[in-house]
C-alpha cells in the first residue's frame, strides 16, 4: 500500500522476461548489440520518423545530458517552477552543461506559461555579453503536479521557443502517463508539436533502470555520444538497458502500464474528491494526486499503513499520492475507505 | 567463442536470480531499501572493517566519482601508463573532478613504478601556485596488462603516496581476478596495504551493471553522496543495483567467477605459449593475455570464428584475449587447437 | 556629461601617480613585491584586524573567485534580486564554482530580506542529496538600487546565515560609497557585522583595473591562491595592480572619491526630485539614482548631450544616473537645469 | 641586475605615456571605446588581414580562453613538452575548457616534433567515444627553451594539424622576440604558416598587464566574447588595456623592445659561451638562455647580486637567464665579467 512514488514499484513481468531473454551468450559491449539496435528501430516506428535514441541509466542523466548538447555553459534554460531539473537533481544540469543557469518561470497548474516565457526571453539580453544567453526551453510531461500538456499547449510553448531560436526539451519521466491520458500519439505530443529532444522515461513505469534520450532530428544530437561516454553512461553491457527499453515499447507495454496507473489515480481522485474536507488541489490527469486533507485524515491513513509524502507546510499540508503500473485496485479502494472512515463519512 | 572482453559475457545465473528475488512488492527508492542495506553490511564483513559502500552503475563513474572527492580541480592524479582513467573514459575523470590533470607514469608490466612516482611528486612543485598540485595516486588491479599487484607492491606505492600526503585509489574493475590470483584477502589487497578507496568492479565478472565505490575510512567519503546524486547516479530503483552486488559478495560468488576466468586464462597461456612463434608478452596472472603471434595465426583464428582485439601496430600486432566467468573449457581448447593448426604444429 | 556608469570615469590622479611611482626598476613577479606587501599591511590596518587580501583584475572575478572557495559545485548561493552575480556576469559565478546555483530572493529597496532568506533556507532541504545545498549568502553593498545596508541590516542577514552555518559574502563593487554614506568604519560594515569575505571594489571609484578579495578570517581563504592562479588572475606584474590598491587605501583616497560621488548624487536627487513629474524610485543613499521621468524630459536630456541608461519598459521607463569621483558640479547643475527646462519648470 | 624573468621588468615609457594619454574624460566601458577600436584596426594592419582581436589581462587567460573556443570538454590539446599551458598555469586550460586533456609530446630544442604529433594523432582513436578526441595543437613561440620556430617549421606542424582537421594555436607570450629574431613578418609567422589563433603577448615585453587573443579567421572566434565575459576578463575600463596594446603595436614598439632583449641575450651568449666550463644548453635565438655552469660560478654570480633561476637538479643545475626590453648593456657586461672572474678566466 505504497503510494509514495512510482519509483517504489517493482519491475513489470514483461521487462523481467526481456532481461532473461537477453541473457544468453556473449554480445559486444557498449551498444553494439542486437537489443540496442532493435530498440533503436522500434523507437523510430513509435515516433513515426527516423530518430536517434540513446539509452541511459537514470532520468537525471537523461535530462542533464540532453541539455548539455543544447546549451553553452553560459546558457539559460527556461522551465516551469518546481521542475525536476531545477529542484531535484542536486545541480546535475549545471554540472553536465558546465554551468548553465536554470530559470524557473510562472507555471499555473504546473505548466509553463507561454506568455511568461516570451516576456522573460524578451528581457534576457540576447546577444549582450553581460548576461547568460537564452539557450533552451524545458518542459515536463506529465508535469510535476500531475497535469498534462495538450499538443496545442506544447505547440504554443514551442512557438515561443522557436521564435527565439531555442530548442525545446521535454522531461518525459512520466511521458507514458501523459500519452495514455490523451487521445493522441507519441509523435503528436513531441516533434509534431515542436519538441526537439525527449527524455523518454521507463523506470517509473515498469523498468528497472532505463531511460532514453530521443533526438527527433538526428542532426541535432551533436556530440551526445561523447558526452554520454564521458559521463560514464555508456554501459558496457548495454544490451540489458536496451532490452528493458525494447520490451517497454513492444506491444504498447509502456502505454498499458501507464493507462493502469492513470486509471488508479482517477479512481483515487473520484473517491477522495467526494469526501468532505478533502480537496483536489490540481486536476488529476495522469498518475499523481495533490490533495488538501484534514490532519486527522492524514494521520489516519498513515496509521492504517498507507505510505505517501506529505508536502506543503504544517498549517497547510499537501498529500501527494502516486500510482504505478502495479497499483492494485484493492489498495486504492482500501485507501479511499480509510480516508472516508477517518473523515467521518458514513459507509 | 568470444574472447574480446569480459564485458561481452552475460549475467551469471546467481545474479539473475537475485534480481528476480528482489523483484517483489514496493520498496523505497534511492537506496533506502533492504538490498542496499544488506550489501552494505556484507561489504564491511568482506573487507573486515566498517566501510562505506556506494553502488553506482558503471566502472567509469565509480573511478571518476571516487577521484572527485579526493582531488581539487587543480589536482594531479598519478597513475600507470595506459590507465583506464587516462585513456578509456573520454575525459570522464577530468569532467567529474572539474578539470584535474591525470599524469601517467612509467609502469613496467603495467604496474606503477614507486620510484618514478616518488620522483614525479618530488618535482611537482607542491605548494607552488603555478603548478597543478599532487592530489591522488590511482592504480589498477588487476592491471591493464593482465598482471596483478601483490600486497607488498601496493604497500610500496602507498608508502610513497602517504609520504606525500596523497590518498591511494584503486581501480578494481577486475579486483576479483586479482584477489582470486593470490593467496590473500580483499582486505590484504586494499586497506591493509594502504588503499583508501576502491572502485569495486562487478560488471565484468558476472553482474549486469553494478559497481561499488568503497571508502575504507568512512570519514573520508566527503561529499560523495551529493556528487553521486548530481552525477545522476543515485538510481531511483537502487534495490536492483544493490541486489546484484549483494549476490556478488554472497557465498564467494565474486571469487568463484574470477577463479574460473583466471583458470581459463592460465590454460590459454599454457597452450598458446607452447606454440613456436607465439609469445606471451606479459605474465598471465589474471584473465587477460597479450600475445605476439604470426599474422597467419591471427588470421586463422579469426577465420575460425574466434573474436578478440588485435592491438599494437601492423608490423607488430598484439593479440589480446580476455576470459570471463562463462568462458568454456571447450572454447579454450578449440582456440588453442586452432592456433596450433594455423601455426603448423603437428597434432 | 556622462552619467552612464561610474566605470566610464577615468583613473584618478593619485592612482596614476602611484602607477608611475611603482614603475621603476625590476621587481619579482606574481605578488612577491613591495607594492603588494604594502597593500596587504594597509588592508589589515583599514579593517582593524589581520586580513588576507588578494588583488585581482575585475569585480566579476573577485565575486566569482570568492564564492568558489565558499561553496561546493552543488551549492546554493542566496542573493538579492538583480544581484550582479546573478544577472550581469554571464554565468561567471557558475563557471568559477563549477556549477553552483544562484538563488535570487525578494529584496525590497534592493536589500535582501532576512525573513525571506530564512524561509528559503529552511525549505532548501539541507542534507538531502536531491537538492542543491545551502552554501553561502551574498549581498551587494551599496546595492544595485543605490541604497545602502546599515551595519544592523547586515548583522540581521549574517545572523540568518550563521544560524544555518553559511558564510556571508559581500559584493563591494561600490563598498566605498556605502561606507562614505554612513557614519561608520569599514570594519563596522563588514566583519563586525558578520561579513566573512568582501569583494573590495576600486575600479568604479577611481582605479584602472583593481579589486581585492578580503578574507576577514585568513583561515577561511582555503585554496584561493590556487584558484586565482588557475583562473589566470595572478598577474605577473602584480605590482601594478597592488600599486593601485595601495594608493586607494592611502590617505582615505577611497573615501574621498566616494564622498564626492555620493555628494553629486545627492545634489542630483535634490534637484531632480523637486521637478514635477520626476520621481525618485529609490532612496538615493550612494551614487546611483533611479528615476521615473516623463518621456519628453528623457528625450530632452539625451538631446542635450547627457549620457545615461534608460531601463524599465517602454511604458514605464526608468532613468539610471550614476555619479563618480570625477563628476563635476557643473555637469550636475547642467543636468538639473536641462531636466527642469524640458519639464517646463520656470527658471 | 635581475635576469630572473622578463616579467620582472617595469613598463616601458611609451606605454606609460599611452596610459596617461588615455586618461582623460569619460569613455564607455567594456571595450566600446576609442582605444580598443584603434588597437583593433592596428592589429589588422600589423597582421596584414582582417583579424578579430580580444584584449585580456594575462597570458594564462589568453591561452586558456583561446583554447576554450577551439576544443570540446573531452578534447585533446597537443603541445610541446614543458609547454606553459601544461605545466605553469595550475590547470587553467583544463578549467576554461571544462576538462580538456593536454598531451605533451616530444619536442627537441623546445619545438614540437611534427612526426611525433602525426603519430600521436593517428593513434588517438578519433571518432571513438572511449577516447578524448583530437581537438587542437598548441605551440609556443618563442619556445620555453629560448629557441624560435621558423615559418617553415610552423607550416610543417600546421600541415599535420590541418590534415587531421585540427586548429593551430600559438602561445605568443614572447611572440615579439620570435619575430624580432627572424627576417620575416608577424603574418609570416602566424596565419601565412597556418596559425589560426595567437595569444599575442605584451606584458613580458614592456606592457603592464595586457595580452590579446587574435583570431585570423574572425569566423572562427566562436563564442569568445561570451567566454571572456564569463571569465571576468571583460574589463570595465577596457580603454586602459587597449591603450597599452595600441602603443605596443604603434611605431614598432613591440619589435624594438624585443630586438633589444634579444640583442642582450645574444651578448650574454657570446660572453658566457666563451667561458670554459660554461655550456649553452640550447641555441640562444630569442631572449632566454639555458646554461650549464660550475657550481662556484653560479654561487659567485648570486653573491655578486645577480638574480636568476636555477633549474635542473642538484647534480646538474641549469641556469636560466632572461633579458627584457630594459636590460642594460652594463648589467650584461657585469654579469659576463662576474662569471669570468668566478670561473677563473684571466681578464
Amino acid at each position: 500500500m505504497n503510494f509514495a512514488s512510482d519509483n517504489t514499484a517493482p519491475v513489470c513481468p514483461e521487462i523481467m522476461e526481456a532481461l532473461a531473454r537477453a541473457n544468453h551468450g556473449n554480445a559486444m559491449g557498449y551498444g553494439d548489440d542486437e537489443e540496442t539496435q532493435a530498440f533503436s528501430r522500434l523507437c523510430s516506428e513509435l515516433f513515426e520518423r527516423e530518430v536517434l535514441a540513446f539509452p541511459v541509466g537514470t532520468g537525471g542523466v537523461a535530462n542533464a545530458l540532453a541539455l548539455s548538447v543544447l546549451v553553452p555553459p553560459y546558457g539559460a534554460i527556461y522551465c516551469q517552477e518546481d521542475a525536476h531539473i531545477d529542484v531535484d537533481e542536486c545541480g546535475g544540469p549545471e554540472f553536465f552543461t558546465g554551468g548553465a543557469k536554470i530559470v524557473p518561470l510562472p507555471s499555473p497548474r504546473g505548466k509553463l506559461d507561454p506568455a511568461a516565457l516570451a516576456a522573460r526571453i524578451a528581457n534576457a539580453g540576447a546577444g549582450v555579453v553581460h548576461h547568460v544567453q537564452p539557450a533552451a526551453v524545458s518542459i515536463t510531461q506529465a508535469t510535476e503536479l500531475g497535469t498534462v500538456y495538450s499538443a496545442d499547449e506544447i505547440a504554443a510553448i514551442a512557438g515561443v521557443a522557436k521564435a527565439a531560436g531555442l530548442p525545446l526539451h521535454m522531461d518525459g519521466a512520466r511521458f507514458a502517463n501523459a500519452v495514455a491520458a490523451q487521445n493522441c500519439s507519441a509523435a503528436d505530443l513531441t516533434w509534431k508539436a515542436g519538441v526537439d529532444v525527449l527524455s523518454f522515461g521507463a523506470t517509473k513505469n515498469g523498468a528497472m533502470a532505463a531511460e532514453a534520450v530521443i533526438f527527433f532530428d538526428p542532426g541535432k544530437a551533436g556530440d551526445f555520444a561523447f558526452r554520454r561516454k564521458r559521463a560514464g553512461q555508456l554501459y558496457s553491457k548495454m544490451r540489458y538497458i536496451s532490452a528493458q527499453l525494447r520490451a517497454y515499447v513492444t506491444d504498447d507495454l509502456w502505454l498499458r502500464n501507464a493507462r493502469h496507473a492513470n486509471a488508479m489515480a482517477a479512481r483515487l481522485a473520484d473517491g477522495l474528491g467526494a469526501i468532505p474536507g478533502v480537496e483536489l488541489l490540481q486536476p488529476v490527469e495522469a498518475n499523481e494526486l495533490f490533495l488538501a486533507m484534514p490532519g486527522p485524515v492524514i494521520a489516519g491513513l498513515q496509521a492504517d499503513g498507507f505510505r505517501f509524502y506529505v508536502m506543503g507546510t504544517a498549517e497547510a499540508p499537501v498529500v501527494r499520492l502516486v500510482t504505478a503500473w502495479n497499483s492494485e485496485a484493492e489498495s486504492v479502494a482500501a485507501l479511499i475507505a480509510s480516508a472516508r472512515a477517518h473523515a467521518g463519512v458514513q459507509a
